[in-house]
This record gives C-alpha cells, sequence and structure tokens, in this order.
C-alpha cells in the first residue's frame, strides 16, 4: 500500500471548515508526515489515524500555515509516551522553534527528536525500501518540495541464464540487488544479461508552495501522483506569481512537462468557498487530475 | 454585558471534540482572550466570533495547551489587514517566540502588537471602565491568573445635598468619580456626604493552571464568576498535586474561601469522556457551579 490521505487543503486563512496544509503518506508500514498546518493534531484524531507510527516528519517551509502544529503534535507524542525516535526535515531555523518552545515549557521530550535540515537538493533519506529527495522550489522564503518513491521488489532472475553463465546461487542475491557477476576467468557478467527488470518504482511529488516554474519537473519526473499547488484559478495568474503561487492550468502544464501519471491540486485560497472550478480548469488541460479533498486518501501505485 | 465565552475546555491533549484553553471575556464592545490553545482561530470563526474586536490577549502561562494558537491567530490578522494595535500580555519568553516565528517567515504584521510581560502581581491594565490585574498561581511553570473588573456606573450625586453644601456644578464631574470638595472657607466636604454609591463592580477571576492554594484566594475575592480549574475528580488529589493542578472539590473550596458568587469549572484531563461527575462532585461543595462548555456563554454580570 502506497498512498496519501490529505488532512489539509487550504491555504493560509482555515476557511469553511478547510484546514492548512497536512498530507500523510502511508508506504507499507511507514507513515510519513508532510507539512504540519495548525490543528493536524487534531486532523489526525478525527481521522483516527496512529501517530505512533509516523516515523519521519518533512516540513516544506516555515510559512504558517505548513507548520504551526508541529509543536503540538510533538508535545502530544511525549505527552502520550512515545519511546522511539522521531525524524523531522525543515528548513534549519525550524529547530530552533521547536527547542525554545520545549524549553519554556520545560519539556523533556521521552523520545528523540532528530532534525536534519534541508539544505541542498537531493537525497535526504534512504532506505532499502523507500527513498526521499528534495528539492527547492520558487517561494517567497526558503521552500522544499519532496519526491518520495517506493522501491520495488528486487530484479528477477532468469534462470536458464544464471545456469548458462554458471553463476552460483549464492551469489542470487547479489544479482537480485543488481549486482553484476564476476567469474572465475575474471571476466564480468553484466546483471542485464541474467535478469529481468521487476515492476517500475512507484514515486509521490509533493511540489510544496511555488510559483510556476518549469525548470522543477526534472526533480518530479514520471510520478505515478504528483500534487501540485492551486492557489488561484486561471483568472489570477499576475496575483499568483506575485504572491510566488500558481493556478489551476499552471499546475496542469507542469503536471504535462513532468509526465505526471495523475495530478492532485490542492492548497485552495480561502477566497474560493466551492472547489468545482479548479477541478474543471485544471482537467481541460490535464484531464487526470483530482481534488485533494480532506479525508481522502489517493492511491500512488 | 460582561460575559465569556468557553473556547476550550480541556487540558493538555486534545480529545472527545474539546479543545485547549482559550477564553472570550465579552465587556460591552470590547473582547479579551484569555489563553490561545492551538486551534482557537478555528473555534473564534467556527462561534462567529469577530475577532478584530479583540484588543488584550493575556496568556496565563507557555504550556502549550495555552497559547500554541497564539501564532496562527496573530499571522491570520494579520493576512486580514488589521490595522489597530493588539495588546498581549504573557510571560516574557513569549514575545521572543512570536518574533522569531514571523521572523522565518519574512512576516511584518501591518499593525502594532504591544506586548506586556507579566513580572509580578498588581494591575496590568487600569480604563474608566474595566481593569484587568493579574496573580502569580502555583504551576510547574511560572504562571497567571487574571481579575478583569467591570467599573460600573460612577457615584451618584445627592441632589439636595450637593445645595446644601453649596457645591458648584461644575465639581460634580468629580464627585461622580469620587473625589471630595473643598469649599472656599478651605472646609472638605466628604464624598460620601453628597454622593450615593451606585451598584457595585463587577468581576470575573481566571485562575489558570494551578495546584490548590488558598492564599490565591485574596487576589479575586467576591468574584461575580470564578473560573478554577478541575483536572482532575476528587480520587486522583495525589497526581493534582504532583503535577500542580487541582481536583474538583479543591476548586469548590477555594470558592468558597474566595466568596465567589458562582464557580465555573474546565481544563478537564483527557482521561474523562464524561464529565458530569465533575460537575456532581464539585456541586456537592458548592452548589453555584457550573462547567465551562465549548460554545458556551456564562454572565457575569
Amino acid at each position: 500500500m502506497f498512498g496519501v490521505t490529505i488532512l489539509g487543503n487550504n491555504s493560509a486563512l482555515p476557511a469553511y471548515d478547510r484546514h492548512p496544509t497536512a498530507q500523510l503518506v502511508t508506504l507499507n508500514e511507514q507513515l510519513f508526515l508532510i507539512d504540519c498546518g495548525e490543528g493536524t493534531q487534531m486532523q489526525i484524531a478525527r481521522y483516527r489515524i496512529r501517530h505512533s507510527k509516523i516515523g519521519h516528519i518533512f516540513i516544506s517551509h516555515l510559512h504558517g500555515d505548513h507548520y504551526f502544529g508541529l509543536i503540538g503534535l510533538i508535545t502530544s507524542m511525549g505527552l502520550l509516551g512515545r519511546e522511539h525516535p522521531l525524524n523531522l526535515y525543515g528548513p534549519a531555523p525550524l529547530i530552533e522553534i521547536v527547542e525554545l518552545q520545549l524549553k519554556v515549557a520545560n519539556t523533556n521530550l521521552p523520545f528523540a527528536l532528530l532534525f536534519h535540515p534541508l539544505e541542498k537538493d537531493g537525497m535526504i533519506l534512504d532506505h532499502p525500501k523507500f527513498s526521499v529527495a528534495c528539492f527547492e522550489t520558487r517561494h517567497r522564503i526558503p521552500c522544499w518540495g519532496f519526491f518520495i518513491t517506493e522501491k520495488r521488489n528486487p530484479r528477477k532472475i532468469i534462470r536458464e541464464k544464471v545456469i548458462e553463465y554458471e553463476i552460483p546461487a549464492a551469489f542470487y542475491d547479489f544479482l537480485k540487488k543488481g549486482d553484476d557477476y564476476i567469474n572465475k576467468a575474471g571476466e564480468t557478467i553484466s546483471n542485464e544479461l541474467v535478469t529481468h527488470a521487476n515492476v517500475p518504482d512507484s514515486s509521490y511529488a509533493y511540489c510544496a508552495d511555488t510559483k510556476y516554474t518549469e525548470s522543477l519537473a526534472e526533480h518530479v519526473m514520471n510520478a505515478n501522483l504528483l500534487y501540485h499547488e492551486t492557489t488561484y484559478l486561471k483568472e489570477l495568474e499576475e496575483r499568483a506569481i506575485t504572491r510566488f503561487h500558481s493556478t489551476t492550468v499552471q499546475a496542469a502544464n507542469f503536471a504535462i512537462k513532468a509526465n505526471a501519471k495523475k495530478l492532485l491540486i490542492g492548497h485552495f485560497s480561502s477566497k474560493y468557498e466551492k472547489l468545482d472550478e479548479f477541478l474543471l480548469e485544471t482537467r481541460s488541460v490535464f484531464p487526470n487530475t483530482d481534488l485533494a479533498i480532506e479525508g481522502v486518501s489517493y492511491r500512488i501505485n
């Protein structure tokens, strides 16, 4: 199971019972929280999510609608007796804010809070079964998007080929991981000769807050699901540019550039009570689009 | 109109759709916010309160369930274009936390945020129509209660007496404020000889988080409405002491000591789903008690 559950889909001001940004990615037994606007811990409770399973929290940037709920969530995890470590990724000043708030409350967390500052584009988490990379978007303050990959099953061995090339069974596990084999004669047997590629990796791209920027597409190519903000409808493109946000049509064009299989849109301005127009405008350019609706989970693979 | 509306009545962990502490005091055209747990701005929207009318915010202490919603509320006021000043009262480190969060977001508020650190017991706000005093409670970290007084109409002039003592009409406004009159012969005419006392002042006492401490009663004597925390039922008195909180019976005994006309109880532990027992236990000692229920307003005068 690889999917994302929307906990908040609104931009800066909460409105119409929509909440500020927070998304929960489920990757098999792992839960990743991306952004954590005010009220996220209540949203987690509302949708009966076990926050003890959240091992990694990624904060895109330090506008309040993306992180004001973090300190409350961390504090509650402590009050509930969490003992296993929590990994936190975000812009460097984030840890200063968290530590100051813990200090004035005279709070010692009962678990290790492991902070990983976001400093440059690239891999920030690499695990045998998944990886997370970050990339800087174009926003009013430093802001990071995330690209989460589920590494699928290892390569499949072609039985007649491993016999043909006389590769010992003890080496099969290395073949599955993609290694080449060097035989007794010192000849290299290329991995591709004796294995098949398995099903391709699946990936979720979270583009955070950003103005429309084509060059970001290189960081999120071929995602199964691409989340891109649509703060405004297309008629407010100028405002979107001024405020470093995007419109429906811009998100759709970005999805085309990035060759996304499916597009998810959110971060709706509180100007808009109804969201139908967002879907219509975006689908007119990129048909395979969904609205990010709170409480709804979207499959990634 | 002098009353208090409960926006959050729960202790540290949000539970059963109860929110962390926040109370809104209405005093004629003034709104005072006391404490501001996470989600307060959503509660304000839910109960259709116009937050532009909030002129003063009082934060009792720096445990998150009493202030994690403050930065979100302040930021939203800014986004909505507030221009008139906002007064903020709280423990000194509060302003450091707020300013750090504004700085990293590159936010300049469009209104003046006037911070008044709480440092010693006494008057913190004195206005012709109301006053607010603070007093330190007994909690795990520095914590302050507040005593809000509505100054009622000025003293009433006794017409036949002001004629008898030959007091000029130009001095009547001073008489109403309680001044004595010195006549041409240099004799002092005591105010009490020429005026009646008007209806007495009304007052609301907010005792914040505290362990049961009789000596605090001197700060909140004769309140029309006394809010005292009851984090636990009476059977958990030992836990209450250890954690610097109070029980039902302790709050009731405190109300007796302080000669309160009415008692309001809140800050319920998330251990408890139902609150009936809180009311029964407290009323068994102090009958004129109400539960602080979210969304409900309680008259003070």
